[in-house]
């Protein structure tokens, strides 16, 4: 028996090896075959069973969560997985969890910013899961400005101890994952206050629950912070409040990788170089723009297979109807989502490179990159997170109605995406910090020192200050040197213009202040620069594959045109192209759609999503979208009765006009 | 005692009358006087709280629904409400619910297509409610095409009676609201078969439910198609399916009021002009941008107040840090919304006025102004609803962290309301009529026939095409005639290009197909002309009190220049305004959001919501949100038990390396 397929006929067209695809994607035949096995073993196996997660009290979800939690874990040790695998297998098991917390903030924070004989103490616990750790750094009145945190840790000489202690309401620790109901430590963030002298915030590890029986430690009130966007979604994380209460630990446990308390309580740098801490963060930061363009493909990956299902209008003579994604808007709408997965992806991989380059640096001693690396992860953070987030529910409403159900797996992606727009730096916190690096690397631009890295174009400011773009035909803008030329003119000149008005202010910090939207639009620009730039530069790179390299191609091209197309305004203003060459640009993306869509369902397939990990009835892979929605239907438990509960109290009474005396 | 207000400070800024602002908000004293009486009823009533919505389980929340509506129904009865004073009710109870549709679509549909007598027969009973009906018109395979609904009505002589069928799976009704539990009655839309021809797409009364015992009648399959997006939000609403086996009804319940079947079976049309049923669509999508000011003032209201207690960096001296609403990003990102939300107002006010306008010509044979009442109404629906959407992610987002929380009432107002973008016409659909409307328009210039109405200034292209801004000075931007002529060009040059591109096109229907993503945005720039004509248009009305006018001109300016700043591409691009002018533009709308900042608090508090409608802690009126987020996290069922479900079974084994042999 032949499996159903009803995209067999979009797959037979695509102009592009698949399996090839698929190993691009996943960044080498290694990656791609661990994601394989593991995303199948997920697949497989009923404990990981998802689909009925939006129809779950908080309790039952969080119940569900655990069992989860616990399933995979001993997968873990069963199967003997590695570090990647077991990450992969906490990835495809794609339900928030403490352990997500434990693993990605817990222990680097420990390795981050602990002494060698700190991480020689906690980590092997930790790596067994002999404790359970979160990272407890937000509070209810800061998050943003870490620096004004209120928790206090305050050293007692005579016991050789920290007090801990909050001594406001808003000084509750709030939102820490993994905090509300599971995590046995943290790694919490306090003010070090040492002979009455205050230090500034430091981490330290804070055992929170008993490990015997579980319950809060004296001193110790902790709970859940309540119900989250969405049904399902995060709401799976026990995210959580903290309030220290004079709590005591010893003074190993605050972590003095970079700065120390001897025994007499003086406080000292160590001699291990501050900027080491910065590791961690490139290595989160990274992580984070590779989720985005994993919740961004997967979200395209269910609208383009239903754009091809679905069929409405333009029936000719009684034939089928026209698949939507045919219709130029749906193209205009969705392939540039497609692009930017594709685009993300890459300088996902290549921020990888960074961190390692950056690592190595810093254990050299060498920090010359450090504020470019900084600037550089923080904006990639921010405006990848940001477009993830729109795009999610433009793929939503590209699936029209049928995408507003939970069965659509949508609004479920869309609400546990989006807070990535505000953890690890609220997006706006973020660009204007890559906006003041901008301003200072124009501001230096004339004292000889050289910008280096994804700023290094700054340093030919003067030409492309003056530039003119060379586009005469449409197909022009198929040359990488020339959109690479137009994206770095508009950053340069963006940065040149908000630095010129700035100092028209008599104070520069007013300047900074007053025209804080205009750097982070510069900072927009400058980011979308290295995306841009670094999907270029892995197509110089060697791809195998029947008309892989072409593919990626036209789709780097969409991704470049429709954000020109997007910020046209930036590119005419400020004079880097002229209206005409905007119009061509236009007339050369309509094209490029057209080369993309006999690929699209292809080029999402290459993803290599099971069907699980989609969690999607329109994603579905053999398109067999609707008796599959018209069976998941009747199992919302509004359905187990026909006439449903409250007919005879609410229903009946008004119908038989009978309200007035009603009981209700 | 004195109320707490940490607000007031802020209240004592405002410029202007905030009773006087609440008038005009409301559109006049007696509206607003409905509106403040009914929502405080509603607020005091323990009936209809709604705090605990996103903690309940489906069917608690549909029996919840139940309750409300059946308790708001009994409220109009005692109360001896007038209809706008019901529908206010309803509004105010911010649940969907069937009743919804019972008033809003089951009426207007028989009150727009029937005949006298369907209309003496049946509007009694469901103005009574001893029949609720709902309006079934998308299938599981078709909503956007109506002309493609499957669904048939075959005519028997025989009986003289319709057959209803549902031939295939995907001609199952699909969406319909009230439809799933609840409803008695439909208006069903079928294609009408008599004697073996199609007639197309036509309204059909069918009972569905019995009203004995309100079990299916026979050949009827009903059931709710499940989860939608959110937890609380439209899941109130049971949205059904409904399969028809050759179900039987009369012939006089075909809604006859625009065309007829006799006894023989013959189709005629009747001599009322069909173009009558366009009224209710202008009612329907009037009210739909009125919820879009609604939603969106919401949203803002919450964001604004927020951003004022909220306070992040910048401390001086050990002083109070800055008030995030302080900050030029969080202005530029928030004003412009505030502003829209006042636009949308108004705009939604002005098609309350065309409502009336076009209903007395149609009722006067007058049906010259049809298209273009019908473009404008289809593109404000779309760019309001699209905007409002947007918008009310952008005030979460506004609230960091804080915002995620459903406690924060932003999510679930997202999730209830971004439907909106989607029913009553697909927004990308909706601004294709619109595009068509336009290139009509463009061709018919040369011909004498003189557009009218919203369309007007294109009677003038000739000078629009080639007229040059006059702005020289930033505050040349606040004249209302160059803000108007701006947008005027913006939109005719957008036309013009599009129609010209399109009749490069051998086959015009292949340039309307090719270009349709440019079509879209034409008819953007056409539809945003008109919210800014229409807001200046209000503020050449006298308004009274100190300071309101003021305000509204200060908004005007925002809703207006912002808009010409995120669409820069298209004023520059098109040769309307220069770079410089763009630039000035800019610095002005910095400027307004420096007057707008005083008065913010004032003019969310003119929307005169009750913290019962806002249903946010971070909005209260009083801005005492941090000890209230702290007391409602302790409500949520995790925190019931200080050790959670599951640690024996799901945590413990994991700490005590017990996990291989733990059953889970
Ligand atoms: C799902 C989720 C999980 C989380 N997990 C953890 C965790 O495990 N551990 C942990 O410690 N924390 C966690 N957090 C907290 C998170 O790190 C903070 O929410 C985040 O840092 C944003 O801070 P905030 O909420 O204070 O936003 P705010 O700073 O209050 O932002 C509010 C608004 O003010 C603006 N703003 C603030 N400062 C400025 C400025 N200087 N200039 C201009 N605008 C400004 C912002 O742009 C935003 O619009 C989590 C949060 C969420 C939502
Ligand atoms: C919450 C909710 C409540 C509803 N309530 C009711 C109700 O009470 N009664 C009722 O009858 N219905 C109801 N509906 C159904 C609603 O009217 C339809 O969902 C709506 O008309 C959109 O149609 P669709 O779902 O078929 O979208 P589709 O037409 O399938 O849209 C899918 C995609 O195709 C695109 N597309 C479609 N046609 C074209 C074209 N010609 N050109 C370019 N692009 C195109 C769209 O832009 C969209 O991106 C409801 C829907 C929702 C979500
Ligand atoms: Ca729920």
């Amino acid at each position: 028996m032949e499996a159903l397929d009803y995209h067999a006929e979009e797959r037979r067209k695509a102009e592009f090896d698949v399996e090839e695809m698929k190993i691009a994607w996943a960044g080498s035949r290694q990656a791609y075959e661990i994601s394989d096995r593991v995303s199948r073993l997920v697949a497989s196996d009923p404990v990981f069973r998802k689909d009925n997660r939006t129809m779950l009290s908080r309790k039952e979800l969080f119940n569900d969560t655990l069992k989860k939690a616990a399933h995979a874990w001993k997968r873990v040790i069963e199967l003997r997985l590695s570090e990647e695998e077991a990450g992969k297998l906490r990835f495809f098991v794609d339900q928030p969890a403490f352990s997500d917390l434990h693993w990605g903030m817990f222990i680097p924070a420990i390795k981050g910013s602990g002494t060698e004989e700190q991480k020689a103490k906690w980590l092997p616990m930790a790596y067994k899961m002999q404790i359970i750790g979160c990272y407890a750094q937000t509070e209810l009145g800061h998050g943003s400005n870490v620096q004004g945190l209120e928790t206090t840790a305050t050293f007692d000489p005579h016991t050789d101890e920290f007090v801990l202690h909050s001594p406001t309401l808003t000084s509750s620790k709030w939102w820490p994952g993994g905090l509300g109901k599971v995590a046995t430590h943290a790694v919490a963030y306090a003010r070090l206050i040492t002979n009455g002298q205050d230090h500034g915030v430091h981490g330290f590890i804070v055992q929170l629950r008993s490990l015997d029986d579980h319950l809060p430690l004296p001193g110790i009130t902790v709970g859940d912070i309540g119900m989250k966007f969405g049904s399902g979604a995060y709401n799976s994380m026990d995210n959580g409040l903290l309030r220290f209460d004079h709590v005591r630990i010893p003074r190993d446990q605050m972590l003095m990788g970079v700065s120390q308390v001897t025994r007499e309580g003086k406080y000292m740098q160590s001699d291990v170089p501050r900027q080491l801490v910065y590791g961690t963060m490139v290595y989160v930061r990274q992580k984070i723009v590779a989720d985005a363009s994993s919740a961004l493909s997967r979200a395209v990956c269910i609208a383009t297979r239903y754009s091809a299902v679905r069929r409405q209008f333009g029936s000719q003579n009684g034939g089928p109807e026209t698949q939507v994604i045919d219709y130029k808007t749906q193209q205009s709408r969705l392939f540039p989502l497609l692009a930017s997965a594709y685009a993300f992806r890459f300088v996902g991989e290549w921020l990888k490179w960074l961190y390692t380059d950056v690592t190595q640096r810093l254990h050299a001693n060498d920090f010359s990159t450090l504020p470019e690396v900084h600037a550089c992860t923080a904006g990639l953070k921010s405006i990848t997170t940001s477009a993830t987030a729109d795009a999610i529910e433009e793929c939503r409403k590209l699936c029209g109605g049928h995408g507003y159900l939970s069965s659509s797996g949508l609004p479920e992606l869309f609400a546990v995406y989006i807070p990535a727009c505000t953890y690890e730096g609220d997006n706006t916190v973020l660009l204007l910090q890559v906006g003041r690096f901008l301003m200072k690397t124009v501001f230096q631009l004339g004292s000889g020192k050289k910008p280096v890295g994804t700023i290094a174009y700054m340093g030919r400011a003067e030409h492309l200050l003056q530039c003119h773009c060379e586009v005469q035909r449409a197909e022009d803008w198929l040359k990488p040197h020339i959109i690479v030329e137009a994206f770095e003119a508009r950053s340069a000149r963006m940065a040149v213009a908000c630095s010129k008005n700035i100092n028209k202010f008599p104070k520069q910090e007013d300047g900074f202040a007053e025209l804080s939207a205009d750097l982070a639009e510069a900072a927009v620009a400058h980011c979308q620069l290295i995306v841009v730039s670094k999907f270029i530069e892995k197509l110089q790179q060697d791809i195998p594959g029947k008309g892989v390299k072409r593919q990626l191609e036209i789709l780097c091209s969409v991704y470049a045109l429709s954000l020109l197309h997007k910020h046209l305004g930036d590119f005419v203003a400020s004079g880097c192209i002229t209206p005409e060459q905007g119009a061509l640009a236009n007339e050369q993306l309509r094209l490029l759609y057209s080369q993309v869509r006999p690929n699209a369902i292809a080029l999402v397939d290459a993803f290599n999503y099971t069907d699980h990990y989609l969690g999607s009835i329109l994603g579905r892979y053999d398109g067999n979208v609707y008796p599959k929605l018209y069976e998941e239907a009747w199992k919302d438990p509004l359905n187990e009765t026909v006439v449903p509960d409250g007919y005879h109290e609410y229903i009946r009474p008004i119908l038989k006009q009978h309200i007035r005396v009603a009981r209700l």
